[in-house]
């Protein structure tokens, strides 16, 4: 399958990384693959290109770009290589600018999920995989044998039936937790403060959340 | 123990019945005893009095009043009462004003927690038990034995050591985690906003966060 990665810090290597390595198609898109030249090195079989190059690649966008640069980049990438597909969005709207711990940009009343949505009302956005570690999202048997829950929120059902399908196929995810349409983003964005925190006190993002009912 | 409870709704019920059924003294703080003569009769152990009454009571005090009523109401105790006790801070920012789901009118970069130590610097705050249903704080065994999780946040480490093993003692948690000063509490407050999307999606309040670690 033709898999659009935007964005090369962690996340994006850990998936492109682990989506070649199981025989996917991935194209990461990246102004400067120079930056990730070592690591292209170790993953020969994932491609690079711009953003809009990776986009017009993918059946299917995964956003791993860091929350600040997300809108400005699908904008200038723009509708004509979006429109109609499903974005798997991670990111969340981290705010660093006053220092550490970072609180979000937008919350409670809104959510970064939603202001893709209302950018892109054409594109089928899924929020998902925001809420744990790089290594987490595509290794989650790697911890208590991936008893533990991933969130999804977004408008389009079958969008996300399909993305439950593919990530239980891809990464062997156990359970997988639809918890509404994409205002349901602002919970699992929010959870990066209590993340955080948890992650601080106990000296690990080694952990996961798991809804017992 | 002599416990003061402020705030006789579901919350403050539940504490209170399951507290005196295990035979703590314990003084529910009401304005108007007559709304809740029903249960009253049924937990006779239970006493009542003014705000001040149960708080002067107390030699613990738990805050179960509702989010938008807890700074005026400690505030109208004032500190004679309160000074030098731990106060479990149950309360939660919401705000229902502009309807269903509601949204929280602290967060992010500060926290109800917060602002109940800031306006009681020489009280000391638990934040705890603020995450789950009413049925759930005094009955964690009943989902899943009780392998779920308890937050706990504050600036007093004796405190929140005292508190984890009373609710250890009261109603048999057995996974309490400490995650950081009273600062934490934007965490647990802003998961209020992922739990209601999850009680809403899955059709029940009888569900728990487990941190798989």
């Amino acid at each position: 399958m033709k898999i659009s990665i935007l964005g090369s810090g962690m996340v994006g290597q850990a998936l492109a990384g682990k989506l070649a390595e199981i025989g996917q198609d991935v194209m990461v898109g990246t102004r400067n693959p120079g930056k990730i030249a070592d690591w292209l090195a170790k993953n020969p079989k994932v491609k690079t290109g711009s953003a809009s190059e990776s986009a017009a690649h993918g059946e299917i966008i995964i956003n791993a770009l860091t929350g600040t640069s997300t809108l400005d980049m699908l904008k200038s990438i723009g509708e004509a290589h979006l429109n109609g597909k499903i974005l798997i969005d991670i990111a969340n709207p981290l705010d660093f600018s006053k220092g550490m711990p970072p609180t979000l940009f937008v919350s409670n009343t809104d959510s970064l999920g939603e202001q893709v949505q209302r950018a892109l009302p054409q594109v089928k956005v899924v929020k998902t995989l925001n809420t744990l570690s790089a290594h987490l999202m595509v290794n989650p048997r790697s911890l208590a044998d991936g008893d533990h829950t991933l969130f999804l929120s977004g408008n389009d059902d079958e969008a996300k039936a399909r993305v439950t399908s593919l990530l239980t196929e891809w990464f062997g995810w156990r359970d997988i937790l639809d918890i509404g349409d994409i205002t349901s983003a602002r919970g699992t964005e929010a959870l990066l403060l209590l993340w955080i925190s948890m992650s601080t006190k106990l000296g690990t993002s080694n952990m996961q959340i798991k809804i017992v009912r």
